[in-house]
């Protein structure tokens, strides 16, 4: 099996990011289709800048046979306790459905890890929701805890 | 009673930041005491400074008679689905034991959230240790919804 590819991504890359997420995100038959004419809209250019432009943030794609099969979003972010201990967040983690179970996944996830530990960060988190069992599993098999419950509130 | 203040913390308010981090944090009799000498770290005033420097993210303190009886982080975290989506995290919200249950914690977070929202935010998240079914009630009171398990590595 040709190895995983890591690299920061690139504009050309948002469609498939965001393709990544929305299959990632579908809650079964009653998710709307992913609307092809909005991968244009300018705010998403607009939110790839914007975290480019910030050391803190990184948006990855992991590639395999020169193909994208995978994405994420490494986020670090500063703290005061434990002698300013900065948090590894992992924001958007997915891997192409087709790919799942065979390793790829773990690869990408402690791949990030090792790159916020390089980055200084005393800890890796991520909220992973409730319905998602199978990612629960995988997340465990990692060494990541499920210590905390992840409280969202929509805007 | 008196209401609460809420300003950007400085420097002076490192230490009791600290004391409400680790009184929050604390799990029982096992839990080992603050080390006072361990305040005047220059790590933590490093940390600060890192936070000060960076308008993404803001400590903040709560004050009621001229007291800080509260504290907590705002982060605003870029991202790319949603049409570039901007999270707001809120990490180490601690109200002083003395001061719970009277709603000052209630008034504290909903004064974050509205930052969040001004900061242009879709969503406000954070996690919660599974531990402290009385905070679970307290988000859920507020609107937020335990949607997520929360995964933490520690590196």
């Amino acid at each position: 099996m040709p190895t995983l590819h890591f690299r920061d991504a690139t504009p050309d890359d948002i469609a498939i990011m965001l393709e990544l997420s929305h299959a990632g995100d579908a809650r079964g038959p009653d998710t709307p289709p992913l609307e092809r004419s909005t991968l244009s809209d300018p705010r998403y250019r607009a939110a790839f800048d914007e975290i480019a432009a910030d050391t803190n943030h990184r948006l990855i794609v992991a590639e395999r046979g020169g193909e994208v099969v995978g994405s994420l979003q490494i986020s670090v972010v500063p703290g005061l306790p434990h002698f300013g201990m900065k948090r590894g967040m992992l924001e958007n983690v997915h891997i192409r459905a087709d790919q799942r179970g065979n390793g790829l996944g773990s690869e990408m996830v402690l791949w990030a890890v090792e790159q916020c530990r390089a980055a200084g960060c005393g800890m890796v988190q991520l909220t992973s929701n409730k319905l998602r069992l199978d990612a629960h599993r995988f997340y465990r098999k990692l060494g990541f805890e499920a210590s905390h419950e992840g409280f969202k509130l929509r805007l």
